[in-house]
């Protein structure tokens, strides 16, 4: 069994990214902008509404208030302050995802803001701290869940303050030995050819291994695939992915 | 009996606006800005812990996205981003009002956006569209309440969709004899002389009687009396405003 | 002879939204975003670059302050701010042109302020006199010329201040019989056709035609015809128009 | 002979934080903000207005696009898009100081930008080519002198572009025994006590010394002292500080 997330709603106003509608149709979280990196409100209603009508989970994707640079660039935000952006941010989805008669299920930091969270643990704090002053609850009435990398200072955090946690693996970006991300500067950092992702990502939900760029088996035991939804095909690599993992006899279904 | 509400938390970053620690000392409702006009998150976080500190009302002030305009510039955006706008800065506020032991207890536009739903059939349906779309609830569980001038579209929007209205008035603006106020570009919109704002506040609230700015007298039955907040005098102003109310042997508290 | 002209950089950051490559194949005049509603800095240098290597010439596209509306909703904006918010954006762009060893050549406001300019005499001046204090000059040293509608107030006050106008025309925009154009907002605005927008472009340059929506013939002493970037099938369009133009005998260039 | 430097312009919209007109009447050089961490184009042209009325020189005060934390937090910005924004700012103060019949006439980040600049080789050599890109000269028609720490890795960029350099001294804030600044984030970063503020100002101006807060003396070749606008106090303070400078026979003029 296994989730698949993708990021959605990641337009702004005019501009358009990711192709939410397609995108719905194959995974089972979806990770959606919440207006600081990308995703105005009427975006963020329309995907809530189209994630909700397909049984798709909800989930806040929050980041560093950074329009100009999507988020991918790191920034040294005090605590108190990113925790303060993290709680705004869910409390914004909450009420899109709540009109279309779902709720935030659970919280995945975008870009930089992921990335810095994986090792620095005053960042990782403050976001647990911003789902946690949030005081956001699924649908069944408990915390929010955390979403990311295994062995980072975001799961550990999220942990310690009690928050549910989800580890993520990602089938179409190179991984370093140690487990990280080879980052996104990096030459081969994203995987293009689709047969390549397609049979990573099965055979990380099937046996729980990822291959790293200098050939090394890493075990896994993500319960989420993250597949990506920023380029023209990803709708399409995504449709696949799925029928690939099913036809390998895995259940794709949102994590428990 | 009579409640006073006042814009607060109109800082954004470096920058203050509002003696927000004196204000709350004064006013029973707390009109506070949510990221579109002012307001930062961690200003937002701080002024409804002090708000409910004191057992002072919060209220989202929603607005225009305008920040270099500080709301106070009529722009046509359409209906459904309005309401989704709207719907956005409430939720935004509301995890900020529950964090603090609170709950959104009604909303109020700002500036620009108030002024333009006083006519603008189909910008005050968009507001009460985004108040609708939020979901959020009082205290009590029941649909938020909106603030607004006597005979404005918003109200009459407001009660055609269901929603509680109130009634507010302006001690310290100028009135048309129609009701309506003198726009802040015209001389003499805003009064500054402090025993002139009083006395008009006392008579308000004893009398149900406003001066328009011809002399004529206008029937008032407003049940919240705003004070500006966004002066250095302000908190100095509300506090004469409140003793004298009280002084005048009327009961200073949020409308019900 | 005609210019042709295109609104090009209009993506931001992440966000692409214009073929500025191909477009500017075809085009001898380019309306470049300048930050307001459009148009990161580094997107604001690449399309400077590109325009001076082909040889087109390139113009400031001003806009109002509106990223999440993409300048097309009308703002109230004071004309002393609004003038300095002109001279701003030219400002800035006439660092890439200047660095591209070009100069800004011609200003066009974009969207909404484009739309508002034709009427309201007060924005017009305040565009006219950003222009002016902007105190950028052409490169051959003259003051800027203005682009616009013919009958507009823009080229009216543009002409009252001493700056050269240039009238233009909309090949694939519907006009009302007064000679404005169909607003975005009604249906049939825009002409998707494409052989019905390149038949109304040589129509216009060979014979200074313009057929209204309701069939009556305008003359039209346009000299630059807008083709529209932001769509897929923008560049193609562009390049039939232009190929068809030069099909038809007239000489596509820059105006004087 | 000594500069008086100071950050200018600092507001943003309805905003104030600096006094900008007491403030030149005691500077000799105005860092002017240019709208990524504060200053809006009306302000801007005002400060320039101001400030080349008074004869005080005019500089850049170039920052990361960051409203809401006033530039004041570092960001991973990549080099090409930082020099293009570096270029953008310098462009857009131009127009207002041409327009007041000056010219911008150095270069000096700000905040976080300022900071990392001391240390990261590839934002400072970022700054310097947005400089260099920028095209612009003072008055004299050189390029434009850029202004920071002394032992910078910018000043060292600068200066192996070609760029003048001019370095500065900061009386109220701390030093670490390197050189280098105490950060704002620790106690006792910024010296508040006037008295000592203006003796540390004297000591540098005329000695060339600056006590560290080990109490070591280090020794200064400023040629600028930055005085801070952005507190109440500062406009007196800067007053007192030219006034106790000319009573130590100190001429207070702008760099040559």
């Amino acid at each position: 069994m296994i989730d698949l997330n993708a990021d959605l709603g990641e337009g702004f106003g005019r501009w358009q990214l990711t192709d939410d509608d397609a995108l719905l149709a194959s995974v089972t979280s979806a990770n959606v902008a919440c207006g600081f990196h990308a995703g105005d409100p009427a975006t963020m209603r329309r995907v809530c509404e189209l994630a909700a009508a397909r049984g798709v989970r909800i989930g806040a994707q929050v980041s560093y208030r950074d329009l100009a640079g999507f988020g991918r660039r790191a920034m040294d935000v005090p605590a108190a302050e990113l925790a303060a952006e993290v709680a705004y941010q869910i409390g914004a989805l909450e009420v899109f995802a709540r009109a279309a008669g779902a709720a935030v299920a659970y919280v995945k930091p975008h870009g930089a803001l992921y990335n810095r969270a994986v090792r620095d643990a005053e960042q990782a704090a403050a976001v647990v701290e911003g789902v946690r002053l949030s005081g956001a609850a699924t649908g069944e009435g408990g915390p929010l869940p955390v979403l990311g990398l295994p062995g980072s200072r975001l799961l550990a955090a999220a942990a310690e303050a009690g928050l549910p946690t989800v580890e993520e693996a990602f089938a179409d970006r190179a991984y370093r030995p140690d487990g990280t991300l080879v980052p996104r500067t990096e030459a081969g950092a994203v995987l293009h050819e689709p047969e390549q992702v397609i049979e990573r990502a099965v055979r990380l939900a099937r046996s729980g291994e990822i291959v790293a760029a200098d050939g090394s088996v890493l075990p896994s035991g993500a319960r989420s695939l993250c597949v990506h939804g920023d380029t023209p095909a990803a709708a399409q690599l995504a449709r696949r992915v799925r029928e690939e993992l099913t036809a390998a006899g895995l259940t794709v279904r949102a994590f428990a």
